[in-house]
């Protein structure tokens, strides 16, 4: 059985994502530099590129998928354009029922009862590979409160965000065992166990 | 001539001091672990240790010398005991002004007219090796403010504080160039070259 992994651009001072999110700025204002790493470095980091992309299911939340509720309820069909980046099927939390769309090389399903049936799901999809859970902060929160994610990879952009979400504000008590470091000049690649005391 | 350091032990989700300082818990409360690396793997992290160790002078804020100013202005002796780390001298920010105080291997010397000064005084006394700026959070903020950092070091403990005094809060805008990482079970070390935009 694969495990389950959260991958995240993250900034120095500690946001995944910025202030003031719109269709111009998904992640927030300030934040295209988090990621810039993945675009403009990819030779870089291939290995961490890779093993975010053979995942073989990705959960995310409804602010990873589009920018407001109301919006993408009928017609919209993500961030990505025709071709999104990811290969294995995605199970988006949201409140809002819709059907399964189906895409180029993936499939996005939309899971309206929460964390554990979303990671359920998955878990069926993914057989033996992992699972990517890839954001925003709330959705972490209640992944890392519930105590369902093995690993951690931060991804580390030299810069500062100054205000935004936090990716550790409310999270609870947790232990993290460091599994290792790489840096290069857009970011600083550091991975961590995850388990969780009573 | 030497370069100006910052060494600075931060919890994962970026705090360098927790809440409820007092003579029990100097750095606040749940700090504690911040510093396990230091002191209990010193053979793993001997070069990092060495490269603190051997700063020609080092700053630091009143709170890292001492708990209250009251109760410092007199007899206090700083945190350490009769043999302080330090074989250096150490220049104390403070708004109380005090003559300076002769220990083993070491002088404290206390600066009231800000950290320009602090800066110059600390650069005579170490001829070409490096200063080394010790904290709190208020102090780097300042240094970091008026340009005055070149290299920065974090060394980050796999533990959560949840509230303190987070590093950046209340930093400009600057540019951190990575300049390497390295990992063991208690501590990320990762270091960077600032720069100061106008």
């Amino acid at each position: 059985m694969g495990i389950v992994t959260a991958d995240l651009g993250i900034s120095l001072d500690g946001f995944i994502a910025g202030p003031r999110q719109s269709l111009e700025h998904p992640m927030g204002e300030g934040t295209e530099q988090l990621h810039r790493w993945h675009f403009e470095q990819p030779e870089e980091n291939a290995a961490e590129i890779a093993e975010i992309v053979n995942a073989g299911a990705f959960i995310m939340g409804r602010n990873m998928f589009g920018p407001i509720r109301g919006e993408w309820s009928g017609d919209w069909r993500g961030w990505w354009g025709e071709e999104p980046p990811y290969h294995a099927p995605v199970f988006v939390l949201t409140h809002y029922p819709r059907e399964p769309l189906v895409m180029d090389g993936t499939t996005f399903y939309f899971v309206t009862d929460g964390v554990a049936s979303a990671l359920e799901q998955a878990r069926e999809a993914a057989g033996d590979a992992n699972i990517s859970i890839g954001g925003g902060a709330d959705t972490i929160r209640q992944f890392l409160n519930a105590g369902l994610i093995d690993e951690l990879r931060l991804h580390t952009a030299p810069i500062l965000v100054h205000e935004g979400e936090r990716l550790f504000d409310g999270v609870r008590d947790l232990t993290f065992e460091p599994l290792g470091t790489t840096a290069n000049s857009l970011v600083t690649h550091t991975r961590y166990r995850l388990t969780y005391p009573h």
